[in-house]
């Protein structure tokens, strides 16, 4: 197994199952992180397929083995399958739990969530765990949260999502005052579905610079640093954001106004390979949650934030927030 | 007032108070659709204000004025002031409801749903409207429904949007048989927040080409001819479009790779100058709600586009598509 990288986080637990592809895009993307980027990860799944695969690419005894037998359908939502000891989703989270170490997974969000729940426990303070993605803007970044975590939370959680975003946006961003908008169908108070009339009214209460409600356009526009939804909208515009960036930039092709290979530097801006999935916010632990359909570079990708996450400060709770807040005596 | 158009459709009916702007916005729009486009149009607001604002385009007896009391606040959700006889929405509901012309409205989507309903009346078999609007796509046009006009619908609703969305695609894109999608996250059956889950088992009941679950990135790749979505999601979704493709080719611009103005070409696809707002189907008349923001060129398009739908045979109800269906004998 790979030793302790030299900052002292422990090897990345990759659940080795997980995603479209399982093994034929986890193990050279493991690989990859740990040549390219010297970030050492350790494998959990079914031994003799990892085996196999890693002796393709010369990788035996470069990355580390962990055995689990049962693998975590893509359609799982919940607890079922994915809750099963000796699925590679469950067993990976604790492992990672026993050793501290960040673990990654494109798996179904949904069970992802419920494993890692279940494996890390919630940081003090948090009600639901969220999953949030920094994308850039014409400003900047911003953090959309959540990302598919939850697609029918509570309009507490809801409001709440922003406390984790806030403290993602000061850690990860470095942004000291993170302002958090609600997005909605209209700019006015009082527009949106009853899941967000209702997470406003809290949000307005909680220790977050709330801007109000943003839309759908601003996202992008960088109104914001920290963008509130539920796991439902935010996976969907998440995922339309990627679709949008590629229709456009084809479009753009197609009327052979630009060099295709420098459309390309734009595109990569918007996919999994460049922003690594998303971090699985408020839990004792740090998970990220990569793209089903990743290949092996986002996979490595993934590999290497959840590293640098770990490495760093990442916000586990919300309670961070709510200390930054009052110590800044507003 | 402006009379009737050669094809035998009344003049347009043009709420002039409503949307962000107001008569700024929609006095000059309504002179345009009229000269420019030879689309008569019928004003309904404060009748001092219109005139005042025709005489500054040299408008004045070119386009006709009905005068209603009351504007409905852009806030404004549903019932109170909207339902209001002295709105200049209600009035304009009614005003084409007695002439048989198009009504445009640039105001509140909610409010404006709730007035037509009122003053139209629903289609045979339609249990609720819906906002339709044509997006272009890689390979040619998808109806995204519904875009904004009920943002808490039941998954009875969701689930007959299809059947609104294909009589949409069948009659304004041509499409002989339209294949509609279930925007969800995930393409598995069984993905999806509960509405969606509830709303899927109902769709595969439909006599519509139901292709299953699609995703955010799908929209606009052309996957499916109908893309099936509540009002919250849809609006989010419709708008992040338009942002995205704004910020897309700003960062194409900004790399200085492909000229601006041949930019503005591609962007123009994504704008309401050019779709030229939603259509609310399900309705005994024709009803386009513009974007809120809408300039005077957004305005313009979206009288035309309605005189378009009331000239050709607009579908007011899911009866088409059953019709349709078994007549085909599938």
């Amino acid at each position: 197994m790979a030793g302790e990288r030299p900052g002292g986080v422990p090897p990345v637990v990759l659940d080795a199952m997980g995603g479209d592809h399982g093994p034929a895009e986890t193990v050279p993307g493991a690989l990859s992180a740990c040549r390219e980027h010297g970030v050492p990860v350790t494998l959990v799944g079914r031994a003799e397929e990892l085996h196999r695969e890693l002796g393709r690419y010369g990788g035996l005894g470069e990355v580390g083995v962990v055995h689990a037998d049962g693998v975590v359908p893509m359609a799982e939502r919940g607890a079922g399958a994915a809750a099963q000891r000796t699925s590679s989703l469950m067993a990976g989270c604790e492992l990672a739990r026993r050793t501290g170490g960040p673990f990654v997974s494109a798996g179904s969000s949904g069970a992802v969530v419920t494993c890692a729940v279940r494996a890390f426990g919630r940081g003090e303070g948090v009600v639901r765990p969220a999953l949030a993605v920094a994308l850039p803007t014409l400003t900047g970044s911003t953090v959309l949260i959540d990302a598919g975590g939850t697609a029918d939370p509570t309009p507490e959680m809801l409001a709440r999502f922003a406390l984790l975003g806030a403290s993602y946006a000061r850690a990860v961003l470095g942004v000291a005052d993170p302002s958090a908008g609600l997005l909605s169908i209209g700019a006015e108070p009082g527009k949106g579905n009853r899941l967000v009339r209702e997470a406003a009214v809290r949000l307005a209460n909680l220790p977050v610079r709330f801007h109000g409600n943003v839309e759908g356009h601003d996202v992008l526009a960088g109104v914001v640093d920290v963008v509130v939804t539920d796991g439902f909208t935010g996976n969907v515009v998440l995922k339309n954001i990627e679709g949008c960036v590629r229709t456009t930039l084809e479009l753009v092709a197609r009327a052979g106004i630009a060099p295709p290979e420098r459309l390309a530097e734009v595109a990569r801006l918007y996919t999994a390979d460049t922003h690594g999935g998303a971090a699985l916010l408020g839990l004792n632990g740090t998970v990220v949650v990569a793209h089903g359909s990743s290949a092996a570079t986002a996979i490595a990708r993934a590999c290497v934030v959840a590293a640098d996450l770990a490495a760093g400060s990442p916000p586990v709770s919300d309670r961070d927030v709510r200390t930054a807040r009052s110590s800044s005596a507003r």
